[in-house]
This record gives C-alpha cells, structure tokens and sequence, in this order.
C-alpha cells in the first residue's frame, strides 16, 4: 500500500466534502431571500440520495468489470453494498474505501451542480427523486466512461473514453462538468421559466456566494489533485495549474464586465473563479502554468458572454450552470487539444506543442458523447418525473416563497436585534472617536486628504 | 517515524480546527439576532481556555501512565507545560506533539458542544471558568479511560475502559458526545430555563447555520479518520461509513419532520446530518458502509423525535445537545453491539454478525460509567461555580440582549445599506431585462409554463 | 522523493487557499455594510493578479540563484513562466511545482493582507496595479532575503537574512507579517483618512468578521506548519505552537478589554486570534509550547493597545494591519530572542534559555532591514501611483458607497423576506409552545428561575 498517497487522498476527500457547503452558499448567496434554504436543502439533499445509490449499485457501476468488455457500464453487482471494501487489501496501491467515498463525493456534487439551473421552481420530493435517478442513469455510465481505467493485468476492464478512446480527462471536465451542465439544459427545457423572469429578486447575500465560491476554490484542490490517486509531482502540477486558472479566469471575466458593463461585480469576480476552475478541472494535469493562465483567461472571458445568452434565448438558466459548466467544460475539454504540453503529467500534444489535430479530435468526442447521451436522457428523466410526480412548484408556492411553504422556514430573522445606539455601545463610541477628535485638534502627523 | 501517517494527521487536526468556527455558526445560526456573539464567544472562548489546562497538566492527565495502573486518571506531571514533546523522538510513530495538539482539539471542542445548551443566559466569565473546571475535572479522567491505550510493552498503562473493559469508541462516542451531552443536562437543570421559554426568538440565521453543519461534516472527516492515528485502510473505511452515516441520518430526520409536522425543514437537514457524526463516532471503526446507513438513518430519526422531549420534560436545552449528542452518542455507542462487523477495522462482531450479546453488554457499561461520573461532577461543578461566581445572567441582560450587554456589541448593522434601485443597478438590469424581453417578444425557443 | 511530506504540502497548500476567502469575510465583516463587496473584490484581486506576476518572474526572484551572490533578488529569468518545474525531478525531496503553488499563495495572502488599512477608499483599478507592482518590487525581493535557502551543495544561494544574517522566521513574520504591515502604514499616509474619520459605520457582520478570523486560524496551520516543507516533527511542534499562540493572545486581548473598556468583544477575541497568530509565524518552530502561550499573551496584550494608537496619532488604518500584523510580527520576531527552546525544531537559544544577546540582535537587524526597505518602496509606489492613475476614489463615490458606485452591487437584499408569521411557520410553532405549556402546567420536572 502506498500510505503517502492514501494520506494526500484522504485529505483531499475531507477538503472536497466542503465543497457541498461551499455549493450551497454559492448558490443560495445568489437566490431572493425567499428561497435561499430551499437552494442550501436541495444541495444537501442530493449529496444525501447519491450515498444509498452510491453504497448499494453505485460505486460497482462506475468500477466494476465492465459488462461484455464493452466500456459502457461496469458490474453493478461486483461490490453491492460495498462490504467487500472494507477489509484491508495489501495489494491494492490506495485503501478501496478511500477511492469509494472520494469518488462518492464527485457523484454527488455532480448532481447537485445541477439544482442551480432551476431554483425557485422544483418540488423538494421530485428532485431528490430526481437526484437518485440521475445518478444511477446518467452519472454512473459516464463516470464509468471516463474514470474506470483498464487494471494493468487487464483482469479489469474500464470505460471506452478512458480506454478506447483515450481522451483526457483528468478530474471531470466530461463527467462531471459537461454533464452537470447539459443535464441542467435539459431539466430546465422540461421545467420552463420561473414566474416573471426576467425580472427576478436580486442576490439576497452577495458575501455567501464569494465566500461558496472561495470554498469551492479550496475544495477543488482536492478534486482536481486528488484526481492524481497520488502524492507525487502530477498533484503538484495540478495544484498549480488549478491556482492559475482560476485567477485568470476572474480577471478574465472581469475584464468584460468592465468593457461591457463599466462595473467588474462580485458576482462576475467569484463567476470568473469558478468558470476557470471548471475549464481546467479536465486539463489540470496536461497543461502548462502558462496554458493553465491562458485557459483561465479564455474561460473567464467566453464564460462571461455565454451566460447572457440565456436572455437572447429565452431559456431561465438560473445561475448561470449552462453557461459556466456547460460552456466551461466544454472549452477546457477541447483547448486541450491546443494546449496539451508533453512535459505535463498527461504527456500529450496538443497543437501549440506539434502535436497536430489528434488530441483535439479525440477530445470532441467525447464532449459529444457525454453531451448527447446526457441531454437525451435526462430529458427524458426530468420529463417522466413531471408528469408522474410532477416537477414544478405549485403557481401559489412559488409566489409566496419557497423557504417557507415548502420548508416551513425562513431564512433570517433579525428582527430582534437592536438599532439604536444603546447606552453600552454608545458610551465606549463617544470615548474613542472622543480622544481622536482631540488628537487630531492638535494636529496630528497623519496626512489627511479630506 | 511513521511519515505518511504524521502527514494525514496534521492534515486532520487541521480539518478540525475548522470545527471552531463551524460549531460557532452552528449554534449561532440557531439563536436570536441579539445573542450570536455571546454563543460565537462562548465557543471560541472554550478553546482558548482549554489551551491553557491541556498544556499546563491536561495532555499528562489523559495520556501520562495510569496512577496505581488504575486506569482513572494519568499522571498529570508527565508532561508538565508540554516541554518535553517538542524534540524529535526517534522512537515515536507519530510525533507526540502532534498528538497533542490533535487531542488538544479533542477536548475543547467537547467543552464548546456544551454552550449550545445553555446559550442567552449564562455569565461570559463564569463559562470561562466552568470550562477550565470541567475540562480538568470531567474531561480529563473520561479522556484517559477512553483514548489511553496500554503501550505494547506495557510500560505505559492508560484508562479502564479502552484496555480493562476494552469497550470499542473509536473516536469519542462516550468521551466526547455522552459526555457533553449528559453535562449539558446536568448544567441545564442547575441554570435553568430562559425567561419567556417555551417562546424563543426564531433563528436569526440559517444559512449560517447550514453552513456551520457543513464546516462540521468536513471537520468530522479529520475527528474520525484522524483517529485511526494513521495513513491507512482503518482511516479509509472511517471516512467512508462517516460520509455515509451523516447522509442516511440527514433523510431520516427530514423523513420524520415530514410526517409529523408537513415540513422537511433545513434545521432539520443539518441537525439529522450531525446526529449522523455523532452516532457513527464511536462506530465508525466497527461497521460496514451499509451498517453505516442503518445507524445514520436510526440516528436520524431517534434524534428527532429526541429533541421533543424537551418540551414535554420541560428542561431548556436550547439547541438540543442533549437531544443530539446525547442520543446520538448513546446510540451509536449501543449499536455497535448490533452491527459490529468482523471485517472491519475494529474487527469485533455484533449480534447481527454472530457475535453475541458480549459486546452489546460492553457497550453498555462505557455509557452507564461516562453518563453517571460526567452527570454528578458537572452538576457539582455547575452548582458551586453558581453559588460563588453566579452562573446566571441578570433577568435584565436577558431581556434587553446578550450580545449588546455583554460584548457591547451587536452582530449585524445593515443600516448604512442602500435599498433603493441606485442609478448605477437600474441601468445595467434594465438593459439585461431589456433585451431578454425583446427576445421573448420574438418567440424565444425555450418553453415556459408561466 | 518525499511522498510523505508532499502529501502534507499538497493539504497544507489546499487548506492556506482558504485563506482567501477567510481573509475577505474577516475583513468584510468589520467594514459597513456599503462596502463589504469592495473588500472582498480587493482581497480575491490581489490574489488573482499575484498569479501572474509569480508564474512569469515572480517564483524566479525569489527562489532563483541569487544575482552576483548577494543575497538581494533571485534571477528572474531562470523559471520564465514556470514551464521548467512541471516535469517530474526524481533528485527533488518535494516537487517543484508544489513548493511554486505553497509560496504563490504566501505572496498572495501577503498583498491581501494590505487592503484592510485602506478600505472604502481606493480604486479598484489602481489597487489591482498597486498589488501587481508591490509584489514585484517588495514582496519579492524581501521573500528571497528571507525564504530562499543557499542550497547544500552550495551550488543555488539564496538571501542574506536567511542565510548571512541567519535570523529565524519560520513562517514569515518579516516577510509577510512585517512587511504587509509597514506596507499599509505607507500607503495610509499617501491616501489619508477616510471621510468622516474618526466616526465610521458599525461593523456589518460580525459572524463573518469571527467566521473569517476561524478560517484564518484553520488555514494558518497549514501555512505555519506547511513552512516545515516536511511531514515531521517540526510541523508537528508548529501546529502545537500554532494552536497555543492563537488561544493565548485571545484571552490576552479580551482581559485588555474587559478592563479598559468593561467589555469583551467578540472582534476583541478575533483580532486576539488573529494577532496571537501573527505573532506565532516566525517563532513557531522556536519557542516550546508554554513560550508560545507566553507569546500569544504578550501579543494579545500589545495588539491590544497598540491599535488604539491610531486615534492618538491620527491615522486611518482602518482595520488594524498596521496595530495587529506590523506590531504582532515585530513583537513575535523579537521575542525569539528571548524564548527560543534549544529543543524546539529551530535549535536556538534565546535569552530565557542561556542564549544571550545575539539572537535578539540577529532578529532586529531582520526586523529593521524589512521595516525600512517595505516602508519607502511602498510608499514610493503609492506616491507615483496615486500622482498617474490616482490613487484614491472621489468624495463622491466614498460618500454614495463604494459597491454601488464601484462595482454596481450592494451586497444584501432581505426585503423579499417574509417577516410576518406565516401561516406554515405559525401552525407549527403553536403546536410546539402549546405541548410545553402544556407540560409545564402540570408541573414539569426541570427547575426554572424564571
């Protein structure tokens, strides 16, 4: 066993198991005041149901032994219930545990991504059943596709992308955030638009979505690093590349808000880090510290534009995961192909590095995989759920808000709190901005351009 | 020395370290807006305190050689202001001083679960001392019977329970959350209710609660696979049934709050997901991922229907630590008699797993023993500090705010705040909605059902 | 290579990058709730323009050889854009790439750290251009005086305070705390007062001011004991001292204010954390842990009174860096001239342990070489740029608020909330107080002094 490697995994799960809080204040930051719970609930909701699908059939499914060799899903009996994981394993490099529940994390925050896109709109009961659904049809095939690599014996066969294929995809550009994304797409299709938008309540705590954003930033290192299954210099490389991408990708996008707009926002500023993350959470270990600079860049900047799209389209991507997800992960998938430096962990081409168009030929193929099998059937899922159980809020809950006819809660309750300067406050106040009233009657050395 | 185990330890005492503020959140959410600071205090307050008696003769007191080999407490000089952990010791695994400051968390977060109990109307200085008191007088002997293994050569000798009684607490199923559950209750009937109680002022702020839950959960990662004290299967499997058992505790208690009250509410959520931490503590090492569902999900309902009792017993824990660490502590700590399975890291078996009722009966006696010493030492304690100190607050503080008569403070002051649509906010938002209605005027593609 | 240690410096860069957002709620928190976004975007922009500057020259300076041996500026030229660390080094104890991403985020934090002497009154613009010059020509130089070793064989040298001087600063208390700190002084001089001073808004929110400095603490034992560059006993010893430093200086800064003002409070405590932990990084892996309980103490103390200077002389550092991170770092590098342990992990004497003089001389020539050189550069900086692109934000826009004008947000909404008590809430509530009425009636169990 390779007790270093298991020491970086494991913290690197506790730091991606904060990415769930991280979401949920990202997300509920940017919603009315009136249904930040229900964004908080429907973020921990869906890490909750991926645990039972994931413990049962779901692991199995991802890293079983793929049925027929065909790389398309694996033996979802192989380890039901994950009892057969438990048990020290002295040939296995990582603890299987500890594979199990970091790999568990990525399914359920994949799933949850997608609650951003329709906020305000669902039925809490739908969307964890939605949620179970979604991970075991969609998520687990794709993730199947992407992360189970071949054993090198070749007792164990894994997905076509990985294998087959041979895309790059280091920590989920494809499964995870291309299919979050597409399958936000295809849920807001089936869903329709909120009531009023485009007119919508302003962001209720700007602060919550900087801090979530700051979280995920933080969290991302052990996705995108611990997606090394290693200490060693490739999580290294992508702790760096990871740091760059996201702090051109603010810049980047701030720079368009500036151009466009005259005000680089906060929203825009954590968007900017997020949508660099998400670009390079495929090319973390493929890229150089300058390709991941300029990969942040470019995704910070068309991510920017993306999301205005929704306006001209007319669908209600709520919180922008199509255009930061979607479009993100799309572009880093594919500038691979451009910026694939063969002194990264990868080892790959890309075209800026003479490795001609094969990289990046591979790469759009499995973009459109996991874009076309992930929007088909999770149109279908959102679509049978509706007319089953039924999706959508209710005309009158959604009017009313969400927190509390569906919660029976609200958010914040600072009525009791006091405004008026009371005497304790009051006198400590008067005592200091006293004594530098009288400092500065003397004239005190400080410049003072007022 | 074991390298990779000291990495993953000082990754996990940095994890916990995050549970200060998070448990302060949590607890501070839950409260009126007028006393947030005073439970943001009492739980900061609690650590620092606890630095002093864990340096002074804390750490000694728990891992210092067992006085007469009696198990009931260490020599409290062994290491006396912690001098003599600091050079390099060839012989150690992990680095004592790494130990201690992991332990040192240990015992003042339990100290700080206590706070929740007795929030609004408790003297800041007086907790302040309970805390030194009760880390010294409560924690310091359950500590070592619980955490103080013999050394291998048997020349070091620890506490009853982990070696006499050999009952499974990976890590602090009794010493941590029986005891400061059970303190809790003892402290409350010495103090007494709030004034107006039943009727409390409602969450001022349950995002940050949320949140705080959220910070717990990332924390617990570190709390519970950092006690396997290694880098290695045993902290592989504890990550996975921890993940588990919080996700499966979260469900049951919303299950719960759905069928009784019609609302599955976010309080709800993040109090089921800590009664998950908290009853999966002690049986994190001893169950499978699926044994870890079955007592979240039992963890998740107990607990909520616990917390009730309140009301009907009429005592006032005010953020249900009795009815959360308590519960969930003697019920985690009992279950593992019932699911205990062999392949696990403690490798003992249950009842359900052919094991017989011996561990059950084990089990049994760490709680009855951690309940009774932890109920009568921290009531004595409570009352004394209450006969000399005062333990109470003034009828008049309580009424007119903790938080502004106390600290001189208050928590938020969003006056200085510009409501109206300013210039700058209108334009950009009237140019967005704009031309996302002259898009919809032409028949934007995307259905809506508004 | 060492897997070991690269797995903690892989967690211990994971957990510093929550720094970021830490230091941006720490200090949003404590400014008016018209400018908290304009903290924020300063603290995240700092960050992101670091990147840059480190990627292209930045690393180079500080950890290329040392221009003529001098001990001055590393070569800028010899890791251009990083492209040279990414390939695996199998003569390296911990990968290149890992140490360039753990120091990318010392500069950054160090810059940020800035932004709180200045809030409500700089452009964001020029701050942007301010950060990217001021880490180019301060913060670099000064990080290769203090952070660059001369390698073993002599072949790469490195800075003349690490090296000629051999002063102790194991975690940055020249070079970050120092530095920051006077650097603020600077630039405070150049802008002046904000409107109004000395009378300012209230803090907005303090939760997030106590949330921040408890993400601080949690990202400091990754930067404190990350400096270790090992998985050992002296991250070990750090993390202790760490830990003893912070909860000390708590309690020393709230017994100052309890006395001088009869209050504790709760920005008291933190700024005591956060002092105490200022104080700690340099001395660290110098002092045994009852020296860094004296430490903190002394530095919660001094931190204490020293921010009250401002009022005296006049000067706007509006969250205290100058009172906390320049007068925290001073006084934590000197005192290691008394309390360094020959035992601890730095090896030295200090005069409380038969040390004499000469490593308090040592420190002070440190200390006065970062002091003198921080201070003209900077403000020389200030100066040049506040005469071209202008420094300061008009009256106009400091008067009407800066996120407004600036960034075209304001950072909360609440008014869609429902305060009323809606139906849903009520009902339940009713039931609730109605069932513990009811049981108090018939005489509940539980003393009540109400």
């Amino acid at each position: 066993m390779d007790a270093a490697s298991t020491a970086w995994i494991l913290a690197a799960t506790m730091g991606v198991s904060l990415m769930v809080p991280g979401l949920a204040l990202f997300y509920g930051g940017m919603v009315g005041a009136r249904s930040i719970l229900n964004v908080v609930m429907m973020t921990f909701g869906a890490v909750a149901v991926t645990a039972f699908v994931w413990t049962l059939f779901g692991y199995s499914a991802v890293f079983g032994n793929s049925y027929g060799g065909a790389g398309l899903l694996g033996d979802v009996t192989a380890h039901l219930g994950l009892g057969n994981l438990i048990a020290e394993d002295p040939n296995a490099t990582l603890p299987p545990a500890l594979v199990a529940v970091f790999q568990a994390l990525f399914a359920a925050i994949t799933v949850a991504i997608i609650c951003g896109a329709v906020v305000d709109r669902v039925r809490f009961g739908s969307w964890l059943v939605f949620c179970a659904v979604w991970v075991t049809l969609v998520y687990l095939p794709i993730a199947h596709w992407v992360f189970a690599f071949d054993s090198a014996d070749g007792s164990l066969l894994g997905g076509w992308i990985a294998n087959e294929l041979g895309a790059i995809d280091f920590a989920g550009g494809t499964a995870v955030h291309i299919n979050s994304g597409i399958a936000a797409l295809a849920i807001i299709l089936v869903l329709g638009r909120r009531l009023g938008w485009p007119r919508q309540p302003r962001p209720n705590n700007v602060p919550f979505t900087a801090l979530g954003g700051g979280i995920l930033w933080f969290g991302w290192f052990g996705f995108n690093g611990g997606s090394a299954l290693a200490a060693g210099n490739s999580a290294s490389v992508v702790l760096l590349t990871t740091f760059n991408a996201a702090c051109a990708a603010m810049l980047g996008w701030l720079a368009v808000e500036r151009i466009m707009d005259k005000h680089a926002t906060t929203l825009g500023g954590v968007s900017g880090v997020v949508a660099g993350l998400v670009a390079i959470t495929p090319a973390c270990g493929a890229v150089s510290p300058l390709g991941a600079l300029a990969i942040g860049l470019l995704a910070g900047v068309v991510c920017a534009f993306a999301i205005r799209l929704k306006y001209r389209l007319g669908y209600d991507d709520s919180l922008d995961v199509v255009g930061v997800h979607l479009v993100g992960g799309v572009l880093g998938t594919l500038l691979i192909g451009f910026f694939a430096d063969p002194d990264a962990p990868n080892g790959a081409a890309g075209l800026f590095y003479g490795g001609g168009f094969s990289v990046l030929g591979i790469q759009a193929v499995a973009v459109v995989a996991v874009l076309a099998y992930s929007f088909a059937v999770t149109w279908v899922i959102a679509k049978v759920i509706d007319l089953t159980l039924g999706l959508r809020l209710s005309r009158e809950v959604e009017t009313e808000g969400v927190d509390v006819r569906v919660h029976g809660e609200q958010a914040y309750d600072l009525d009791g709190h006091v405004h008026a300067p009371a005497a304790d406050l009051a006198t400590r106040e008067h005592e200091v901005v006293a004594s530098a009233e009288a400092a500065l009657a003397t004239d005190g050395p400080a410049p003072a351009r007022d």
